[in-house]
């Protein structure tokens, strides 16, 4: 019998996160039981959100729980099957975690869809994608001929949502930490510009790139980047709430200042969404996604960590900004 | 010839309103020219926002020029008319600002509704129950049913507003600065509660005013008063930014803590507005408030001052919270 390792989450972070939270151990393999499913973990997602989750406040599900495994996305394998129309050898998504094994009632697995690579099922076809694709289409309601920001615009979402605003015929701006990753946005994604924000003066940036102001930013940081975007955004302008990844390793950050009157005088609309609020569209958005895939309009790029017991250092540098492109932890 | 008394702004206010800043002086009544009519001035709307159009940045419009006649929303009678349609003794809704006569090209003004007295016209039927009516129904999407906070509940935009969320099958909680006015709101305008904001741990309030959460809050204050309803806020929220009355006067204030993370967890949607973008629809309002207040649905309590020369300390009274219901000069 094969065992089961798996990571735990040892005691709540203080602060930045630390790899000393979590501790490998080696459970069983739990057995199906009737209308499960056994899964091999094969891909776990990283992302942001991963962090907000270990926090003792509740986000937009319980936190991760003391002692517990680590929680995350994952694409696994059917090792062993009780559930009718899953086969063994079938890929699913699943809400496995950290770990090489997890049994699933089968209601709480979904095929990946065919023809799709883990690697795109787990990222532009998965979470990730679809954050992009919503967010910007249904929150944002982008129009052809606008100015979108988008900033961490290299990792998952944001590389996403930039290729996504600019076939919809927008002019798209991307934030992003290192040089490489704005020449990656502007060179390979066809940005119209990017910004690396730890070197740039976010204000004069902005204004630079956008002369006549920001019809939608899409925010996947939060912080000082939110505040300059603010301050710049156009008459009717919308941010789409996605996340704020700036303020979830620990970082309080300053309060928003101008809010809400920046709101009042400029009609501007902050909205936040989950992508599960999406799922019963998610047909739209595959369709969509796997379109452009196929004709080549979007570029889907993992950062792919190999081995479980590493998941924890690459979940920090993801906190950080070593990725570009969507991180995976391959089993 | 009768003399022409105007109001005009000397200098910027630096922090709190002082009636200083103003200063009443004798011009000459203008002549009217082809196309125009000569308002003689029967009231004057005082609206909070009277006190950001003194700061030099511009909000929704140019900020009031220094030596310029101090601007506001008024009530006239045409007393000349080079105009076709308008006759001497109409009483029209113009922008002549604080002063006894003003000439304004016909297109600039409009007669106010038949069968409407001139308090009505220039209070529920005017700017603040059009920004009443579109904030909560069309920015707010309030549903039968949900739980509604309006802060400056007791204000001319507050009172309507209040009143048409119990209208349309809401529980509504006000929230105002003294007891007198937190009565007026249960007593007479059948809120479900009122909260005095000077005197309530707010935070204790809300939560036992709302124990399920916030579904609309219509907000036109800013401040503690926000950050604390976006901490009650429930899933789905929506918060009307129409004002921001807490920072009008000079008081920066700290910034807002939970941005955007709060809008992210809860999927909250907080949007600003102006009633001017509104006035293509100001038909559909007129209408339904118009029947409200014919079969008594609703109150319009005005609070009028007596004479130009008080229209100062009328506006540094407002910003402050002196008035119930919707303050106005008469001339």
């Amino acid at each position: 019998m094969p065992t089961n390792r798996q990571i735990r989450l040892l005691r709540r972070p203080q602060g930045a996160l630390t790899p000393d939270i979590f501790e490998m151990s080696a459970g069983e393999v739990p057995a199906p039981g009737p209308g499960e499913v056994l899964c091999r973990v094969r891909y776990i997602s990283l992302d942001a959100s991963n962090r907000a989750w270990l926090d003792p406040r509740p986000t937009y599900k319980p936190p991760v729980a003391v002692g517990g495994v680590m929680e995350g996305i994952t694409v696994s394998e059917v090792v062993e099957s009780n559930v009718e129309g899953l086969e063994v050898g079938d890929l699913v998504e699943s809400f496995s975690g950290w770990q090489d094994y997890a049994a699933h009632p089968g209601t709480m697995v979904r095929k990946i869809p065919a023809g799709a690579p883990a690697e795109h099922a787990i990222s532009v076809l998965g979470i990730t994608g679809l954050t992009a694709y919503f967010g910007l289409l249904d929150i944002g309601k982008i129009v052809p001929g606008e100015r979108v920001l988008i900033s961490a615009a290299a990792g998952a979402v944001g590389s996403i949502a930039g290729q996504i605003a600019k076939l919809k015929g927008c002019t798209v701006i991307g934030s992003a930490g290192t040089d490489e990753k704005c020449r990656w946005l502007t060179e390979e994604l066809g940005f119209d510009g990017a910004i690396n924000y730890k070197t740039a003066d976010l204000g004069a940036a902005l204004g630079q790139h956008f002369p006549k102001g920001i019809d939608v930013y899409f925010d996947n940081v939060g912080g000082p980047m939110l505040q300059q975007a603010l301050l710049r955004m156009r008459m009717r302008g919308r941010v789409v709430c996605c996340g704020a990844i700036s303020s979830y390793d620990g970082q309080g950050g300053a309060g928003m200042r101008g809010i809400p009157e920046l709101l009042v005088v400029k009609r501007l609309r902050m909205e936040g969404f989950i992508v599960m609020d999406y799922f019963s569209r998610r047909a739209e958005a595959e369709a969509a996604l796997m379109g452009w895939l196929a004709d080549g309009s979007i570029t889907n790029r993992v950062d792919i960590i190999d081995g479980l017991e590493h998941a924890p250092e690459a979940l920090i540098g993801l906190l950080t900004g070593t990725n570009i492109g969507k991180r995976l932890v391959q089993l």
